[in-house]
C-alpha cells in the first residue's frame, strides 16, 4: 500500500474550467452516424430519424461540443451532396473509410440533432479534395442570413434561420499520407491562409482551428506546427492535437501513463505557438484544440485499404474495459491540468466507433466502460481548474521512465464553493491510500469542506466489460473516502478513477 | 512669385500619345456599376438599364478603355452567374466589398455598354479562388466564334458576334494579402504562366497583363515583378502597376508632388522588367500597365471586415477638391512622361467610388473636380509626347524632398501641328510665371504656333468641391497665356493646373 | 557486303516477351478518332458507328493495348463531356490541338470499341486542367461496381459491369510546357503523389504510371524522373518515356539508328528509378512504360498555335516510307531487348495520326509501311526473350558516332519451342550477310531447329510508301535465309528489316 498526499488551494489556479474540453466527435465512419445517432427505422427514433435513445445517453454524457463530420471523410466530401431534399441525394464513395455513404445525414440534419441534444456544433471544411471557394460556400449556407445564394438555399432546404457556427476547422489531419489531398507543411500552411483570410472576410469573430500534428510521433511533428502557424498565426485561434493510446505491445504500465504523451505533445505544442509568437513580437496566445483523443487499438486494424466497400460497416467498434475507463479518467485530468492552454477538446467518437456510447441496429444503446470517467468528469469539473501539489510513490514505465502513481486534477467552483477532486491510481499493481489536505483547501479561510460524495471506476477484473445484455457490468460505484478533521482519506485500488465531490461546510 | 522656363522641341520627343492612358475602371464595388453606370429604374436608363446622363459624361470625360469586373471583386467572381436571362441570375455575397451583388450587371451587358459609349472593355479574370479552366472558359465564351459550348451559349444570350475583347488581366493585386486567393510571387507566377498560355493557344495575338504590385510600399515589391517575369516575360505584355495618392497626416506639399511616386514605381517597374530581359537576353519589352490610379483617401476606410453587408453600398465615394483635380491632372502629366512604356492606365474607378463621375440613385450625375483635368487631357493630348526642358524653382516636401515646382508634358500632333502643353504648379503657396519658348517648339523650322487656349483649374479656396447641387463650383477657367514674339507667358496659380494649346501660325 | 555473326542460346534471357509491348495510342486528335476508327456514315461502320474495315486491320495489326484518349488532348479535357446520350454531349474546343471536339466518342465508347477489336483500354486522367477529385470520378465511373454515383451514371449510360480498366496514366506530358496547365517537377510530384494514393485507395491493384519526360532532350530531363519519383516511388508501378523520331537535317543514317536513342533513353530512366529505389533501400524495380514512340516528322509541324480550329482536322498525316518502316522495325526490335524493364510501349497513334493504319474519310483504310514490321513482331515475338551475340561492322552515324550495323533480337517460346529473330541491317548503302548460328541457339540440347520463314521488308527504292491506290506497293517479301548445317545464312540488304522464323526440328 502507497501513499499520496495531496494539498490543494483555491489561490492556486491553472485556469478555467472550459465547457468544451467535453466535446466529441461525430465522423461518417462506420457507424457512427448511421445506426449510431441516425436510424429511421429505429423504433425510438424521432420524427426527423435520430434515434431518442442514443440522445438521451448523449445527454446524460454532458458532451458540449461536436465536431462534424470527420475526420479523415472530411477529406473527400462534397458537403452539397448532404443537403436538400433526402430523396435527391446521391449515394457517394467516400474513400477515406471505402464506405458507401448514403447522404441521408448531412449538415442541416446534424446542427438538428446537435440542437436538439443540446450540443454545439464545430465544422469542418474540406482541404483535401477542394479549397478556398468550397470552404466559403459552406460557410455562407451555415452562416449567412438570406439574402445571397447560399443561404437561400439553406432556407430552401427548411433552415431560415442561420446555423450560427461559431469554430472551424480548417480541414483534417492534412499532415497525414492518409489522407485525401493530403499536403505538406508549406501547401497545407497556404492554403489554410487563404481560407481562413476568406472566412474572416465574411465573419471575423469565427473561432479558426488550424490542422496540428495527426499524433507526436509523425515525422513532421513540430515543424508542421510552425510552419501553418508563421503563415497563419494572426488567422487562426486554435491549432490542432490528435492522439489515440492502446497498450503497445501488452505494455499496460506505459497505457496507464498515457496521459504522460499526452501531457508531453500539449507542452511541444504550446511551445512552437508561443515560439512563433515570440518571432512575430505577438502577444496572442494560439490555444490548443485537442480536437481527436481517446483509447483506439489501432494494433487491431489493417488499414483502409484493407476495407471491403459497405454502408455503414462496423468499423474499429472497439469494446473498452475498466483499464480502457482509466486511462480515458486520466486523460480527462491531463487535459484540465492544461486548462491555460487547451481551448476544447473531442472524445473521438461520439457512438459506436472507440466510443462511449454503443449501439445495436434496432437493438439497444448502452454505456461502454469509458462512458463513466467522461460523463462525471463533464457534470461536476466547474468553475476554475487547480493546480495540486502531489507527493506519491512512482511507478516504472517503459515508455515514459517513472512516473507518479498517482494523478490528480480539481476544480473549484467560486459561486458554490464546491470542489471536486479527480484521482488515478496509474498502478496495475499497488492500491495506495490518498491523503487530502482539506484544511489547504480552504486556504486559511474559515470556509470548510465537507465530502459529499465519492464515486470509483474499478473493478478486480480490469478486463471487465459493458455489452448489452450486461450494460452495467462496470458502472462507477461509492469509493471509501472519509473526512477526519482536516483530512481526506480514501484507498485508491490499482487501476482505479476516482471522483471526490466536497462542498462548503464546516471541517469535520 | 517664381519663374519657370520651359523650351520645347518637336525633334525631343518620348513616344506616342497611347489612347489607352487614358482608361478607366468599372468594377462591381459600392456603387460604381449599381445606380452608377447602370439604374433601369432611373428615369434616364435606356432600354437596357444603363444611364444615359451618366453615359453621356463618360464621352465627354474621353475614357478610351475601360478595365472590368474588378478589382479585388473579380477574384471571388464567377463569371457564370452574370450572364443569361436576368431573372435566372443568382445573387451572391462578394467577399471582396462585403456587397450583395445581384448579377444583373455581367459580361455581356458590360460589353454592350463599352460599345455603346464607344470605350474598349478590358477584361480581367479570377485566378483567386479560380484558375486556368475558368479563365479559358471565359475567354472562349467572350471571343471564340460560335459552334462550340462556351461561344454558343454567349450566342444563345443574345451575342452571336465574338465580343472580341484584346487585353485580359491576369488576376488582380495578387501579391495583396486582402485578396481572395492572394498568392506569393512564385505561386502566381505559376498560375499566370499557365493561364496566360492556354489563353494563348486560343488567341495568341492577345494582350495579356500580368499582375505587378498592388503599390510601391508592398514587402514584395520588385521582388514580385522579376520572379512574375522570369517566368511569364515570354508570354505577357504587360505587367500591371497600382497607386492611390492622398495626403498623409495632413502633408499636402508631398500629395502636390504624387507624381514623383508614380515616376519613380514606373522606373522602378521599367528597370525590373529590363533586368529580366537582359538575363534572358531578350530585346522585347514589357510595358506597364498602369491600371488603377487615382486620389483616394484610403485613411477614412476603416477596411473590408469593417463593411456591413449591403447592397450597392455607399462606398468611398470620396468627393474631390481643387488639389485632388491638381493632383490628378499631374499624375496624367507623369503617365505621359512615361509613355515610352506605359502603355494603358485606368483611373479608378469611373462612377461614384473613388471616381470623376459622381451620381445620385435616381438623381443626377455631374462631374467631380477631378473629372475636368482628364477629360481636357484626354481630348487635346494627341500626336507625340516631347520631352520639355524646364528650369524652375523647387519645393520642398517630406516625402520625396526638393522637387521641381513646375511638372509639364507637351504633345505634338504631326498631322496638324498643334502643340497642347499640360502644366501644374505644385506649390501651395508659391505662384510662378511660366516663360514657354515657343520658338524653340518649332525647332527652327518655319512654322510657328498661335496661342488657341489657355484652360486652367484653379480656386482661391482650394477646398472647393461640385455636387449635385452646384455642379459647376470648380471647373475650368480661362487662364492669362499670352504670346509676344517666340516667347509664351502665362501665370500660374498655387496648387494650379493648365492646359495651353497651340495651333501652326506664325509667331506672334 | 559486310559480314554479321549472330549467336543465340536460350540460356541466355533477357525477359519474357510482354504483350502490352505491342501497344498502341488513341487520341482524340486529327482523324485518328473521327474518320479513323469512328465515322458512324460510312458504310462499313458498325451499329456504334465505328469502322469495321480499320477494326479488321487493327485486329491485323495485332494491337494489345491501347493509351486514351490523349496525350496533350486530355490535359484539358473534361470527360463528363463524352458520356451519357451522344445528343445531350456539348461540342467543346480542345486547345492542345485547338479543334472542334464534337464528343460524339467518349470512354464508354472507347471501351466498346476496345472490347470489340479485342484490346486492352489504358486510361489517362487529366492532371493539367483538373486534379484529384475529377481523377477519382473517372476511375469510379469506370471500374467501381454499381450503387454509388459515378458507377451509377455509368450504368444508366448502358455499362453495368465495370469497365475493370487496370492501367492508368497519371496525366500526360507534364513536364512539357506546351502542355495545358503544365507543372514543375515539383508540382507534379505532388499532384500525382496524391491522385495515386487517392486511386489506390479504391483499388490498390491498380497498375499506375507517372509522367516521365516527353523526350531525352527536355531540359529536365533525369531531374524530373528523380523528383517525381522520390514522391511516387511507392504509388506507382511504371514511369513513361516518350521520343519521336525523323531525320534531322537530312541525316538518314542516325535516323535509321534512332533504337540508339531509344536504348540510351531507357538505361537512364532505369539508372534514375533505381538510384532512387537505392536511396530508399527498396527492391522494388518500377518499370519504363513507353507509352509514346514512332518515327514523327516534327520539322514539318508548324507548331499549335499554328493550327486553324476545325473538326477532324487531317493532322501530321506522315505517310511513311520503307525507311521509316526499317526504323520502326529497329525500335521494336530495341524495346524487345529491353523488356526486363519496359513493361509496356504505345506506338503513336493507331489510326491517320503518325498511324500504321491510314483512312480517307469515307473511302478505304489501308496499311502504311510501318504496319508490317510492327505487326509481325506482335504475330510471332513469344515466350522469352534472348540475350544474342552478335560481331558485325560498324556505321558511322553523326549523332550516336559508330554503331553496330546489324541489330538483332530475338524471342523463344519455350512451349512450341519456336524461335523467331528479328533483325535490321542499318546501313543505307552495305548489304551484310547474317550467319546464324542456330547450334548455339539449342544450347547443347537435342533440340534442333528448322526454317520455318524469312521475311523482309525492303525495297530498292526506300522512298516508296502505301496510298489508298496501292496499297501494298511496300509489303514483307520472302528472304533467302537458309540453313546448312546448323548454320543459318541470308542476305540483308541495305535498310532491311527481317523477320526469320525456326521451328523445333532437326538440324538441316
Amino acid at each position: 500500500m502507497g501513499e499520496a498526499t495531496v494539498r490543494l488551494d483555491p489561490a492556486f489556479t491553472v485556469g478555467p474550467v472550459r465547457p468544451r474540453t467535453f466535446g466529441s466527435f461525430v465522423e461518417h465512419m462506420g457507424r457512427c452516424v448511421y445506426t449510431g445517432i441516425y436510424e429511421p427505422e429505429h423504433p425510438d427514433a424521432d420524427e426527423l430519424g435520430f434515434r431518442t435513445d442514443v440522445a438521451q445517453l448523449v445527454r446524460e454524457l454532458g458532451v458540449t461540443t461536436v465536431r462534424y463530420p470527420g475526420g479523415n471523410f472530411v477529406s473527400n466530401y462534397r458537403w452539397e451532396d448532404g443537403v436538400g431534399p433526402k430523396a435527391d441525394r446521391p449515394t457517394q464513395l467516400d474513400l477515406a473509410w471505402r464506405s458507401v455513404e448514403t447522404n441521408q445525414v448531412g449538415t442541416d440534419d446534424f446542427v438538428d440533432w446537435a440542437r436538439g441534444v443540446g450540443v454545439e456544433p464545430m465544422m469542418a471544411v474540406n482541404l483535401g479534395t477542394r479549397g478556398i471557394q468550397e470552404a466559403v460556400e459552406l460557410l455562407l449556407y451555415c452562416n449567412a442570413e438570406t439574402g445571397t445564394s447560399w443561404p437561400d438555399r439553406r432556407a430552401k432546404n427548411g433552415h431560415t434561420e442561420p446555423h450560427d457556427i461559431r469554430v472551424w476547422c480548417l480541414g483534417n489531419e492534412m499532415d497525414g499520407p492518409w489522407q485525401m489531398g493530403h499536403k505538406t507543411a508549406e501547401e497545407y500552411a497556404r492554403v489554410a491562409e487563404e481560407a481562413a483570410r476568406a472566412m474572416r472576410r465574411f465573419d471575423d469573430t469565427l473561432e479558426l482551428v488550424a490542422c496540428g500534428s495527426s499524433n507526436r510521433g509523425m515525422p513532421t511533428f513540430g515543424t508542421w506546427e510552425r510552419v501553418v502557424l508563421e503563415r497563419c498565426f494572426d488567422l487562426v485561434d486554435h491549432i490542432s492535437a490528435h492522439a489515440y493510446y492502446e497498450p503497445v505491445d501488452g505494455d499496460v504500465d506505459s497505457f496507464l501513463a498515457s496521459g504522460e504523451d499526452m501531457h508531453r505533445f500539449i507542452e511541444s505544442v504550446v511551445a512552437t505557438a508561443d515560439h512563433v509568437a515570440a518571432v512575430k513580437g505577438s502577444d496572442k496566445r494560439i490555444m490548443v484544440s485537442f480536437d481527436e483523443w481517446n483509447v483506439w487499438f489501432q494494433g487491431r486494424f489493417d488499414g483502409e485499404n484493407s476495407l471491403a466497400i459497405r454502408e455503414a460497416p462496423e468499423l474499429i467498434e472497439d469494446v473498452y474495459d475498466v483499464t480502457d475507463a482509466v486511462v480515458v479518467g486520466s486523460l480527462l485530468i491531463t487535459l484540465l491540468q492544461h486548462t491555460d492552454r487547451v481551448a476544447m477538446a473531442c472524445q473521438a467518437q461520439l457512438v459506436n466507433v472507440i466510443a462511449p456510447i454503443a449501439t445495436r441496429a434496432g437493438g439497444g444503446a448502452w454505456r461502454q466502460t469509458i462512458f463513466h470517467p467522461f460523463a462525471l468528469t463533464a457534470r461536476y469539473a466547474r468553475g476554475t481548474v487547480l493546480r495540486p501539489a502531489v507527493v506519491c510513490d512512482v511507478v516504472q514505465t517503459k515508455a515514459f521512465g517513472p512516473v507518479d502513481q498517482v494523478v490528480v486534477t480539481a476544480t473549484h467552483d467560486e459561486e458554490t464553493g464546491d470542489l471536486a477532486v479527480f484521482v488515478v491510481n496509474r498502478s496495475r499493481t499497488e492500491a495506495t491510500t490518498l491523503t487530502l489536505d482539506v484544511a489547504a483547501a480552504v486556504g486559511g479561510h474559515d470556509t470548510a469542506y465537507a465530502l459529499v460524495e465519492h464515486l470509483t471506476l474499478h473493478d478486480d477484473d480490469t478486463s471487465a466489460t459493458n455489452t448489452e445484455e450486461h450494460p452495467d457490468r462496470v458502472t462507477p460505484r461509492p469509493g471509501d473516502a472519509a473526512v477526519a478533521g482536516s483530512t481526506l482519506t480514501a484507498t485508491l485500488p490499482p487501476t482505479s478513477w476516482h471522483c471526490i465531490r466536497l462542498s462548503e461546510g464546516t471541517v469535520q
